[in-house]
C-alpha cells in the first residue's frame, strides 16, 4: 500500500531534488538505439517465461499455505523468511541475506464486541493493530455513532464516557483510512472510553478489516477496533431509530518489546556497474488474518520470481538487480527505514526502486515518482509490455508505495506496479485475503511486468538518462 | 428457496391434476373486459403506494434488527412472531392468527475446525443444521479431499477413519447442495468419521454457509460441517501437493425435542367469495446466522406489506387475500405441511399461492407452476407490472418454492417471485445475510409485484378461468 507515513507528511514528497544517479550512467555508444530495438527480444523471452507456467503462483501458494499470515514479531513471519532465504539460495540468486530489523511486536489476543442493547448479539470485529487492551471484564458503555470527525466535533458533548463508532462509508482508501488511523485519538479527545470504526472496506460479507492505528501523545490511549460494515450499519440504524445502543468491547491485545526481523535481500549482480542498483520488491509481512496472499505475499513473490527468471534465462544486466522483501510494512515501516539506513551510502547509485503492493491482479503498468526525464524513459521501457497490456506509466498522484517511499524521498526514482485493483479493498487486511483471490495468469503477467521493467532499467547503457538528455 | 423435499421426490410435481378452483369462478358478466382495462388504475395505485416510500424496508429493518436471526425453536423466532402478530393487528388486517406448528429444534453450540497438519490454524466453518455433535474432545483425523460423489466412490478404500471433505465448486444450487444434504451419509457409508463440505456459495470472503443436512437410516450418523470456500480450497491444495492434512472438528450441536412455533396468517377477507383464497407469503424463520434479512425476512415482509397496502388503499377484492408467514422452512418444512393440513378442506378453493423466497432484489416477474390456462391468465395480470419491469412470467423449470410446494402438489396454481438474484448465493445461509444486502427501492418493487398479482388474481371476476376457457 501507499505509505501512511507519507500520508501524514505528504509535503515531503513534493521536495524531491534532482539527483544524479540515472543521469550519470549515459553511454554515448548506444544512445542512438531505441529501447524497442535493443530489448524487444529479451522482453519477449521474459514475458514468455513468466506467463508460460504457474510457477510464481505455485511458489506463492507454498509461501502462504505453508506459513499462513505473517505479522511482525510472529514466529510464522520469521519461519517464512528462513524459507525464502533458503529457496533464494537454491535458485542461485547472489548475495542472499536477511538484513536485521527491529520491528514492533503487537499481539492481538482474545477479542470480541457484544451487543448488549437493544438486544444481545455477537458482532463481527477485529481489533486495530497497535491498540491497547480493555480491562479483562471489558468496557461496557453506550455507543455514539458519528459519521465524520466534524460530526464528532459537533456532538463532542455527547461523547464523554461513550464508545464512539465512526460509521464512515468507504469512498477512497485515503479518505476513509484516516478514521482507522486517527479515530481513537479523536474519540479520546472527546472523552470517549473506546473507539470503533466501520471497517475500511469496499465490500463486505460480514468480514471485518484490521490495520494500523496511532495514538496521539496528548490524550490517553483508548482501545480501538473495527466492526464489520454490516454491524456498523446496524448500530447506526438503531441510533437513527432512537434505540439506545450499548456494547461490551473486550480486547486482550498487547504490545511486547520490539522483536528482531529481517529484510530479505538477494541479487543478480550487474556485469558492468555492479554498484548501480535497481531495487524491486514487495513486503513479506502481513496482518494476522487471512494468509496475506494479496497483501503482499503476491507482490513479494512476483518481484522474487522476476529476478529468478533473469537468472534462469542467463540474463545478467549491466547494473545490479536487487530483490528486497521488506519486513514490517504493515505496522511500522521499520523494514523500509532499515533498508534506507543500511544502504545509505549506496542510495545515490540506486537508479530505480519498484514495489508491487496493490495485489498482483491484472497489471496495467506503473505509477511513477521522479524527474520528468526518468519518467519519459520509464514510459519508453513500458512500451515493451504492450503484449501483456501493462504498458501504461502514469505520474504517481498519491504517495509512493510505502516501502520505497524513504528511497523516493532521497531522490531515487520510484515505481509502483499498477493493477486492476477493483476488488483490492474487498480483501485487504481481512480474513478473506487468501490465495484464491489471485489468478495464476494475472500473477504471471505481474512477474513479466516487473522483470522487463527492472531488467531494462538495469541494463540500458544510458540508464534513464537518454530521456533526460532530450 | 425451492423445496429440497421436492428436489428429492421431484416426480410428484409432474402429477398435477386438473383442479376446479379457478375454473369455477367464472363470471360471464365481466368475461369480455381485459385485465388491462379493468385493473390498470388499481395496479398503478398499488405500485405508487409500494414504491413511493421505504415503508417495507423500514419494517424489515425493525424485524431483523430487532430480533436478529430466527431459527426454529429459538426464542428470537417466537418473539418475532409475537411482534408480527401485534403489528398486523394494528395494521387492521383481519383474522390475524398464529397457527400452531411443532418444529425441529436444533441448536448449534460451540464449534470449530482446527487445522493440525501441515500447520496449526483455525479454519472458518459452520456446522450443518441437523448434525450430531462430536465427542467433547473433538474428532482429530486425516482429511481426504474428494471432488464429487463419484470421486468418493473411487477412493472409498482411502476414506475409512478419515474426515471426508467434499470440495465441490458452486455451479448451480441444485447441483452443489446435494453435497451439503447427502454428503455425510455418503461419507459415513465409506467409513468416514466426519464430513466436511466446501460451503455452497457463489462467492466468499471467508464466509461459511450453513444449511440443512440429512442422515440416512442405513448408516451411522457422523458430524457434518461446512468450511469456507477459501479453507476448503486450501486443504485441497495441501492434498494436491502431497502434504498430509489433519484437522480437529469440534461440534456441540444438539437436537432437542420438537418445539412449538406458529405460521402467521392474516387476511383481507373477500367481499364476494370470502371462502376462495389467494395465498401469498414468505417464511419467517431463518438460519441462526446473520439476520435472515434476505432469506427470507424480506419475502415475508414484502408479502405482508402487499396486503397491508390493499387495506390502506381500501381495496377489498372479490376473494380473500391471505398472507402467510410460514415457519420452519429452513430445517423441516413443518410450517408448509401444517398450513396444508390445517386448511386441507379449503385447498380446492385456494385459487393461487405465491411465495417470495429468492431475496427481494429487483423483481423480474414470476415463475409459474400449474395449468396452461391459469399460466396464460397470470401472464395477462403480470402485464400490469410493466412499469416496474416485473412483467415476465415463465414456467417454473425447477421445483416450486418450498412453502407452497405442498399446495402445488394438491393442484393449487403456484408462483414464485422471480428476481435479479445474481448475488443471492453470496449471502444465503451466511453471516452476511444482513439488511444492507437489500435495497429499499427494490424491496418496494417486490411489494408492488406481489400486491398487484395477488389483488388482481383475487378480484378478477372470472379468476384465472377466463384464460382457461380460451
Amino acid at each position: 500500500m501507499r505509505s501512511l507515513r507519507i500520508v501524514r507528511t505528504s509535503t515531503a514528497i513534493l521536495l524531491l531534488t534532482a539527483r544524479p544517479g540515472l543521469a550519470q550512467t549515459s553511454s554515448p555508444a548506444a544512445a542512438g538505439a531505441s529501447v524497442e530495438a535493443m530489448y524487444r527480444d529479451i522482453a519477449d523471452s521474459l514475458i514468455r517465461a513468466a506467463t508460460g507456467d504457474s510457477a510464481a503462483y505455485a511458489r506463492l501458494g507454498n509461501l502462504v499455505d505453508g506459513f499462513g499470515h505473517r505479522l511482525s514479531g510472529s514466529a510464522s513471519l520469521e519461519a517464512a523468511i528462513d524459507w525464502v532465504l533458503a529457496q533464494m539460495k537454491s535458485d542461485g540468486l547472489e548475495n542472499v541475506q536477511g538484513e536485521r530489523v527491529m520491528v514492533p511486536h503487537w499481539v492481538r489476543g482474545e477479542e470480541s464486541v457484544e451487543l448488549v442493547k437493544p438486544r444481545r448479539a455477537r458482532l463481527h470485529m477485529l481489533g486495530l493493530g497497535g491498540s491497547i487492551a480493555t480491562p479483562r471484564r471489558g468496557i461496557t458503555a453506550p455507543v455514539l455513532v458519528v459519521t465524520s470527525f466534524d460530526d464528532l466535533h459537533e456532538r463532542a458533548a455527547e461523547a464523554r464516557g461513550k464508545i464512539v463508532l465512526f460509521d464512515v462509508p468507504f469512498t477512497t482508501y485515503r479518505e476513509t483510512v484516516k478514521y482507522r488511523v486517527e479515530g481513537a485519538a479523536a474519540a479520546a479527545r472527546a472523552g470517549a472510553v473506546a473507539s470503533l470504526i466501520r471497517s475500511v472496506a469496499a465490500y463486505s460479507i460480514r468480514s471485518p478489516h484490521t490495520g494500523v492505528m496511532h495514538y496521539d501523545s496528548t490524550v490517553t490511549p483508548i482501545p480501538a477496533a473495527a466492526l464489520s460494515v454490516e454491524d456498523a450499519m446496524m448500530l447506526r440504524r438503531f441510533q437513527d431509530r432512537g434505540q439506545p445502543v450499548v456494547v461490551t468491547l473486550r480486547m486482550a491485545a498487547r504490545t511486547l518489546p520490539d522483536a528482531p526481523s529481517r529484510n530479505v535481500v538477494a541479487e543478480v549482480v550487474g556485469r558492468e556497474r555492479p554498484d548501480e542498483v535497481v531495487v524491486l520488491g514487495g513486503h513479506i509481512d502481513s496482518w494476522d488474518v487471512g494468509q496475506g496472499a494479496m497483501d503482499d505475499g503476491g507482490g513479494a513473490v512476483a518481484a522474487w520470481e522476476a529476478v529468478r527468471l533473469m537468472k534462469q534465462l542467463g540474463l545478467r544486466p549491466r547494473r545490479t538487480v536487487r530483490v528486497v522483501l521488506w519486513t514490517n510494512e504493515e505496522n511500522g515501516g521499520k523494514g523500509s527505514l532499515a533498508y534506507r539506513d543500511a544502504h545509505a551510502d549506496q542510495l545515490t547509485k540506486h537508479v530505480l526502486a519498484i514495489e508491487s503492493d496493490n495485489g498482483v491482479f491484472a497489471p496495467k503498468g506503473f505509477r511513477f515518482s521522479g524527474l520528468d526525464a526518468a519518467f519519459a524513459k520509464a514510459q519508453e521501457i513500458a512500451e515493451l509490455l504492450k503484449p501483456i497490456g501493462a504498458d501504461k506509466v502514469s505520474r504517481e498522484k498519491d504517495s509512493p508505495e510505502a516501502d520505497i517511499a524513504p528511497l523516493v524521498e532521497r531522490g531515487v526514482p520510484g515505481m509502483g506496479l499498477d493493477v486492476e485493483g477493483s476488488r483490492y479493498f474487498w480483501f485487504h487486511h481481512s480474513e478473506g485475503d487468501m490465495l484464491d483471490k489471485l489468478d495464476p495468469a494475472e500473477v504471471g503477467r505481474c512477474v513479466a511486468a516487473l522483470a522487463v521493467m527492472a531488467y531494462v532499467a538495469a541494463d540500458a547503457p544510458d540508464g534513464l538518462a537518454h530521456a533526460a538528455a532530450r
